[in-house]
């Protein structure tokens, strides 16, 4: 008997038929003697609809009042769902965030949570119900709702997996799980037994969206068993483990991971002198901009080049700052390309594994594929390439690391 | 500066722009220097949406999670109409029931208020700030929602008004206050400037639907002054008093109240010997149908008849429940009849002025209408007449007691 959380997003519960079938789902764990603790998220549709309210009402809605608003999404959710399954002879109650009470920080609709109280949750186990408790929500010290931000859900069954031990946390989703890259760009993408937290944070960062990328954190760092699998068809999913597994002879890359929506800037001949780097991303960041890939180079004339990436529609804005202060940095010239995308290897086995960079490379030179930056990290090497070689470069990968071949499974998981 | 609450319905705040006006409404009271205690009902709709997905998911929905359900409607609403004053300058928080904590009892759907703790919500009027209570809701000593039956908004209005010691809660409807009878039957029925409990109270039960009857109750046991009036136009409304207008010399009639939907049974001949009322009304009462009028009168034989009156749609069921009774009753005949109403006039004047019940037994007669039962109280006298005649009976009791003359207002109210 295993104590098992279990979060279900807005597309599993997104009618009532949806809330029967997952009902079904948790009933097969519960008759095989688990206890289980259910985070559920708003039904599809509903968060939107109740965003598009505030908005009717004020722009820039009241931080406090949307997290009220907000919560209720998953109040419902939980309330139907405790139906589904007592209409099934299973005993079900519903907690809000509140009521569990998942105490968060102050701040409003991105508060993070600092402290679970398990009591009333084990206290309902003990009495052999399933516990169904909204995602998303919790309470600050004062009372007020707060709301963890978008995906929060994830986050919530994290924290309760952690906050009561529980032996797995499984997030179900509308995929089977993590795949060694998108299926949409590779055929014959394979689904992953298992990832380790670093991978997979390095995959959901580079835009595998599966899980939130703070679920994943917290996860990791408190050492919760975590499990992707899908709702809508049966299967193991992929186990997200806690250490990589020393077993294996060969483990080299897990995933490709690619981002399309990127643009990048260059500012060209900048004197080499301290802080000249500082002084082109400061006013970028000033302005809330997020950068992303980040190069220096000295060129010959002993001047520097400074390119980064940010997102493709703050490419513009970006290129407006960079501009009215390139005087002040003297820079030779401001140059914006939108026409780039990002392509990532991401894997444990890269740490202790020369090669895997050279092997990329000709991967991609065979292709015809021109490199314009190269950035590395312990476990990922990521490229920015002509936006038209996406796809080209992501196959041309997937296909030299051998990612795609069954049987080839149990060497890279 | 009073202190006022104010409680708006689910029509009242229908919609976003329905919002805005009532926010309009209340900037104007905090703009005199009023502190004010709003109180909401869910969106108009809401309340049936979300009961149907619960029947949709269950025959009979959990009790326990059709309060976590339909708790969601006023949550929403108090958020909209918090953005909506903050929109407007005003300082605004909202808090649901289990925020502000109004203890229930534990009786999920129908709870009964124990206690308000009016800490939080003094507290932030000290802060200038107008708060915004979610209706219907509230928790259990164990922290679980409970809500206090539909139209538990007002109930919430004038218990949190009683708690708080305010100076008045107001009810806004769309009606503009309470009619000496039904305007849509009695064309020049005037609107009350005031009425004292008591006859609300007679008003409401008897068919004049302004405001729950459990609230009214509530006022006149705390004694908050309460006053009926419309969201959609200017105008005092009623004032519902704590006292009867010693200062007026003719206080006769407030209203005319009637009820087109009850049916009447009789139960002929039966032997006139202690407990045989108890005999014929006991078996309706236990299977649960509510008796309204009852009238027994001896015959000239010494056999009793027993008339009663039912809901019409309970007429069917009772006349079975009664014939099957009816041998150990001794009963010569159990007669059913649909056709019949209820018209009462209601008044605290009543008490002390005789001459009132004949007054109302001459306009009948002159108009031809047969009285088959009469019925008296303190403040009320009720007749049940054939069905047909409803409409001329109340244009002819609002005539002879000159409700419907504007001049003789300050007289009878």
């Amino acid at each position: 008997m295993a104590l098992i959380v279990q979060k279900y997003g807005g597309t599993s519960v997104g009618s009532v038929e949806r809330i029967e079938a997952v009902a079904e789902k948790i009933a097969k764990f519960r008759d095989r003697g688990d206890d289980v603790v259910i985070v559920v998220s708003a039904m599809s549709g509903e968060t939107n609809r109740l965003t598009a309210m505030a908005l009717e009402m004020m722009e820039q809605p009241t931080p406090r009042e949307m997290d009220v608003l907000l919560s209720t999404g998953e109040q419902v959710t939980i309330a139907l769902l405790c139906m589904a399954l007592e209409k099934r002879g299973y005993g079900a109650r519903s907690f809000t965030g509140g009521q569990v009470r998942i105490l968060t920080d102050e701040a409003h609709t991105k508060a993070r949570i600092r402290e679970i109280d398990s009591t009333r949750i084990m206290a309902q186990l003990d009495q052999q119900n399933i516990v169904v408790v909204a995602g998303f929500q919790g309470v600050n010290e004062n009372g007020c709702i707060t709301t963890l931000g978008r995906g929060g859900s994830d986050t919530t069954a994290v924290a309760l997996a952690a906050a009561l031990d529980a032996d797995e946390c499984q997030i179900y989703t509308d995929v089977k799980g993590v795949y060694t890259t998108d299926p949409r760009v590779v055929e014959d993408a394979h689904l992953l037994s298992s990832i380790t937290f670093e991978e997979m944070l390095e995959l959901a960062s580079l835009g595998a969206k599966v899980l939130q990328i703070r679920s994943v954190e917290f996860a990791g760092k408190y050492k919760v068993p975590l499990r992707v699998l899908s709702t809508f068809e049966e299967g193991p999913g992929t186990l997200i483990s806690l250490e990589e597994d020393t077993a294996m002879e060969d483990p080299s890359i897990a995933g490709i991971a690619f981002e399309r929506d990127e643009a990048k800037l260059t500012v060209t001949g900048v004197p080499d002198v301290p802080g000249i780097a500082y002084n082109v991303i400061g006013p970028v960041s000033d302005a809330g901009i997020e950068v992303d890939v980040i190069v220096q180079n000295v060129a010959a004339d002993g001047t520097n080049d400074i390119t980064f990436t940010v997102k493709c529609a703050e490419g513009d804005r970006t290129k407006a700052i960079l501009d009215s202060v390139s005087n002040s940095l003297e820079a030779r010239e401001v140059i914006l390309d939108k026409k780039i995308c990002k392509v990532s290897l991401v894997g444990v086995g890269m740490r202790s594994h020369a090669g895997i960079a050279s092997k990329m490379f000709k991967a991609l030179a065979e292709e015809n594929i021109n490199i314009q930056i190269i950035t590395t990290s312990e476990i990922k090497i990521s490229v920015v390439i002509e936006e038209k070689y996406l796809e080209l470069a992501v196959r041309a990968l997937h296909s030299a690391f051998e990612l795609g071949d069954p049987d080839a499974e149990n060497s890279i998981n």
